[in-house]
C-alpha cells in the first residue's frame, strides 16, 4: 500500500484527509502544533496542555467511527464556563492528562476513533510561533500572526520562540513516504509552522518522494495579497530546497459571482491565487490544473458558531483527492502536462 | 440469559455492576437522576443538561472498553474553568447536546464505551428531589438533602418538586426482569429517588421477580444514625409493598479497628448497620449473611480529588456479586438459611 504523508493543519488538512481516506493508502497526517488562539489557547494556559484543535480535525477526518462520534468530537459548548470549547479539544486534553504526554494520548484517541492511518503532531513540545518582520519587530504567537497585517512591512523570518524538536514519528514517516503532500492551508500557521522544524525540512530534503503542493484558493488580506502560485512555492522551497516541489494542484474553476463579491468585500482585490505562466518559464514543478472547487455552501457543524465566520471558497475533497491519486499513480510522474486533468 | 435489573446510583451501583459484569447476565442498571451538586449541578445550571455523574459511573462499570478509556471517563479536570468537571460528565453532556435528548445520547455512549448490558436513567426529565420534614419544612434538592441533618426533626415524605415520569425502558426492564437488586446506596438520594416515581414502584409491585436488597454497611450522621437492616427494608417496603423484599445481603465481617476509629470520629457511634434478629421475628425476607467487605484501602482515581473524601468502608464487588448469583440460582429461592454463605 502506498504511503502518503500530508503536511498541514486546520481545515485544509481536514478537507484533504476526508478525501484521501477513501483510497487504499497508508496515510500519515503531520499536523502543526502552534495554535494558541480560542479554545486551544485557553486549554494551554489553564491546563498546560498542547493545542488540540488541528489534531482533532485530522482525527475526525480519518475516523471510521460513527457519525454520532464525529459530531460529538466537533461539538462546541456554547454556554457557561465551557463556552467556546469543542468537545474534541477537551477529549484530547483529558487524554494528555491521563497519559504520559500528548503523543501517547493521541494513540489512545486514534484507537477510540478508529482512525484510518495515523495523525502525527509535528512535535510533542510547546511550539510558540514568532514572526520577525523586516523592520526588526516581532509578532508573537500563531493567533497574533493570524490576525496581524504585516505584508507592507515585510516578513523577514518565521521561527519559534524556543527550540522545537520534531516528533520522531513524523521524521520517520516522511523518510518512508512514497508521496509528500503539502497544504492547502495558511502558509505561516499551517505550512511553514511544520517545515521550519529542522528535522522536518531535512527529512524532506533527504526524501526521494515527489512533493505535491495543493495551492491555496485565496490570499489573505494584509498578509499574502496578490500572491500567486509561484510566491507560495517559493516560500516552501526556501525551506525544503529550490526545485523540490514537483507538482502543484491548481484550481481553475471560478467561484460564483456571489461568492466572489462577498470575498472581495472582505479580502480586497487580488484575493484569488493566480498562476502567471510567463512569470517564470524555468519553474521546476508541473502545474496540475483542474476544477478542485467545492460547489454550494459549506455546512455549519451543530454548535460550532465559529465555523460560520470561516471561508466559503473551499476545495472539494473528492476532486482534490482523486487528482492526487492520479498524479501519484503516473509512471515516474512523467507525462504530466499542464491541463490534462 | 437471566435478566437482572439493579436500582440505585452513585458508587454503590458502580461497585455492584463491576462485580455482576463478570457473569453471563443481561443487566439493566436503573440509575437515579436527582444529583444536583458539584460538576453535575454546574452542568445542569449552565448547559441545562441532565445530571450525568451516576450514569457515567454505571457506564464505566459495565464498559468493556480499554482501561485507557475508563481512566479517561473518570478523569477530573483540576485547573482553570474546567476545574471539578469529570471528563465523563462533559462527554455525556455533549452527547445530550448532539442528540435529541439525554436518553438518546446515552445510547451512543453505550456504543462507544462497549457497555455490557444497559444503563437506564430512571427518567429523562429533570427530577429535583424535595424532602418534607415532620415540622412542615422542606429541604430542596439532592445536594442539600445529602448535606442536611434532619433525623431529629423526622422525615415525613420524599417527593419531587414537579411531576416526574419514568423512562419507559426502565419500566419495561423491571417487568421482564428475573431478579431485582436494590442498593447499596444512599437511601434517599440513590434508592428512594428511583422508587418514588409511581410507574417504577408500580412495576415492582406487579413483578413476580424476587427482590434482593444489598444493605448498606454504614449509617449517615444526622440522617440514619442507628438504623438497622429492618429500618432500611421498611423504608423501601413503604413504597414497593410490605413483604416485597425477599432477600437481604448483610455483611458480617468487621472492618479493621483503624477504619472503625476513623468512622466513629466522623459519623459518631452506631454508624455500622446492624441486624437485630429479635426485633421482628415475622419479617418477610431471608437474611443472607456473609463477608461482603472490601479489604484494604480504596484507590483514588487520578485527578479525582473528590474521591479522597469518600467512605472507605466499602463492599467488595466480587464477593457481593458471587453471593447474588448464588441466591438467584437457588431453586425457587427456597432453602436459603441465614449464614449459609
Amino acid at each position: 500500500m502506498k504511503k502518503i504523508v500530508t503536511i498541514g493543519g486546520g481545515t485544509g488538512s481536514f478537507m484533504l484527509l476526508s478525501g484521501l481516506k477513501k483510497y487504499p493508502l497508508e496515510i500519515g497526517a503531520i499536523v502543526s502544533m502552534s495554535d494558541n488562539g480560542g479554545s486551544a489557547g485557553v486549554l494551554r494556559d489553564e491546563l498546560g496542555v498542547l493545542p488540540p484543535g488541528d489534531v482533532r480535525q485530522c482525527l475526525v477526518a480519518l475516523s471510521d467511527a460513527s457519525d454520532d462520534m464525529r459530531a460529538l468530537m466537533n461539538y462546541r459548548f456554547t454556554e457557561g464556563g465551557l463556552s467556546g470549547h469543542s468537545f474534541g479539544n477537551l477529549f484530547l486534553s483529558a487524554l494528555e492528562k491521563t497519559h504520559k504526554n500528548f503523543l501517547e494520548g493521541i494513540d489512545t484517541a486514534m484507537e477510540i476513533l478508529k482512525v484510518k492511518g495515523r495523525v502525527i503532531p509535528v512535535t510533542g513540545q510547546k511550539a510558540e510561533l514568532r514572526m520577525e518582520l523586516s523592520d526588526g519587530t516581532f509578532i508573537e504567537g500563531e493567533d497574533n500572526i493570524d490576525h496581524a497585517t504585516f505584508q507592507k512591512t515585510g516578513v523577514k523570518k518565521l521561527l519559534f520562540a524556543s527550540t522545537v524538536k520534531a516528533n520522531p514519528v513524523a521524521v520517520d514517516f516522511i523518510a518512508k513516504a512514497d508521496v509528500i503532500v503539502i497544504g492547502p492551508g495558511d502558509i505561516y500557521g499551517s505550512i511553514l509552522a511544520n517545515l521550519i522544524i529542522p528535522e522536518i525540512s531535512r527529512a524532506i530534503r533527504l526524501s526521494h518522494a515527489p512533493i505535491i503542493y495543493n495551492a491555496n484558493l485565496t490570499n489573505k488580506k494584509g498578509q499574502t495579497e496578490g500572491f500567486d502560485v509561484d510566491d507560495y512555492v517559493s516560500a516552501i522551497e526556501n525551506i525544503v530546497g529550490k526545485g523540490r516541489v514537483n507538482f502543484v494542484m491548481y484550481n481553475t474553476k471560478k467561484p460564483s459571482p456571489r461568492l466572489l463579491r462577498k470575498y472581495e468585500e472582505q479580502e480586497g482585490k487580488n484575493f484569488l491565487v493566480e498562476f502567471h505562466a510567463d512569470k517564470n518559464p524555468k519553474r521546476g514543478y508541473r502545474l496540475v490544473q483542474g476544477d478542485f472547487l467545492k460547489e454550494g455552501e459549506t455546512k455549519q457543524a451543530k454548535g460550532d458558531k465559529l465555523a460560520a465566520s470561516r471561508s466559503f471558497i473551499r476545495h472539494d475533497s473528492k476532486k482534490l483527492a482523486k487528482s492526487i491519486m492520479l498524479v501519484s499513480e503516473l509512471p515516474e510522474y512523467e507525462s504530466i502536462i499542464s491541463g490534462i486533468l
